[in-house]
């Protein structure tokens, strides 16, 4: 799932179901957040109407691969995710009132564990078999009016989803050095 | 690793090797990031006077777990991360010269990728056959004067690591219904 996989650039005409949608998310739901808050949403687009609707808010470079790709996830954070607290985690009601009364606060929680959501939502790609093709160049405040127009959910990362394709990888980029990215204490 | 691993709360005295780290990198460094630019940087942390230091930054609820973790990483973002875009994009130099010129976009740039990044980190460990124990319960600027005093690097996430101890699993928090996630279009 690491070192297998790259970024998918060309989709084969094989459609996703549903069905294997629903089930990356039942794979990606389950690794941590802070305070079990979960703010990660997903719009899955099927090839249609809402598929058209999305492309026209990427940017020029990323319009025909989202045209081509049989199914696309728009990414989002739930601005009000501490709604869900009492269900989430009851023993921690104060929790609700702390981030209700802070927007900062609740708006950088927000970002930061909906984040770490998509890097596990794009690996569980990946563990379903399936190949990704994360981009952040769309038009976040356009995607958001076009698909949540009372503006509580905020795009983050568009990912097309699909089978691969023919000669849908490019080279690997490389990394940096381990010496680069590793300090020790 | 999505459903077979849990947040490990305490950890068996098995100590974690340099070179059990060491590989953990060598997969967590595979999954995308934006323009493959790779923000996230890692300080592993070794029982002794190094995790001393970062102790008495953790939240009180934390110190005794981070105290008794075989090791621990701190993860980071490196605010001039640009600096290697040469070496990782050399197709697109104006790149860097874009982000050096606009500190907000860099900042929110290295802000979402190295969040991404952790997410693959703490689905690395597990990978790995570790236990992972994320806590975002520390005092962010005292980690940084500590460990990161140029200013360069801005810690992110607090993990430990090790093999599971006795009893180390809470109970399964719940998971937000697949209704209260995913929209179709």
């Amino acid at each position: 799932m690491f070192t297998g996989a790259r970024t998918a650039n060309t989709f084969s005409p094989t459609p996703v179901s549903d069905e294997e949608l629903a089930e990356i998310w039942e794979l990606a739901k389950w690794p941590p957040t802070a305070a079990n808050t979960q703010p990660l949403r997903v719009l899955y687009v099927r090839p249609g109407p809402g598929r058209d609707r999305l492309v026209q808010h990427m940017s020029d470079g990323n319009k025909a691969k989202t045209a081509s790709a049989p199914a696309v996830a728009v990414l989002a954070l739930d601005s009000e995710f501490h709604e869900h607290i009492p269900a989430l985690l009851p023993f921690r009601l104060e929790l609700k009132d702390a981030y209700a009364a802070d927007e900062t606060m609740r708006t950088e929680s927000a970002k930061f564990n909906a984040n770490l959501q998509a890097g596990y939502f794009l690996l569980a790609v990946r563990a379903h078999g399936l190949a990704a093709g994360p981009m952040g160049g769309f038009d976040k405040a356009g995607v958001d009016r076009e698909f949540f127009p009372d503006g509580r959910f905020r795009s983050i990362l568009v990912v097309n989803i699909g089978h691969p394709g023919e000669n849908p990888w490019f080279d690997w980029l490389p990394r940096l050095d381990a010496a680069d990215v590793i300090q020790w204490a």
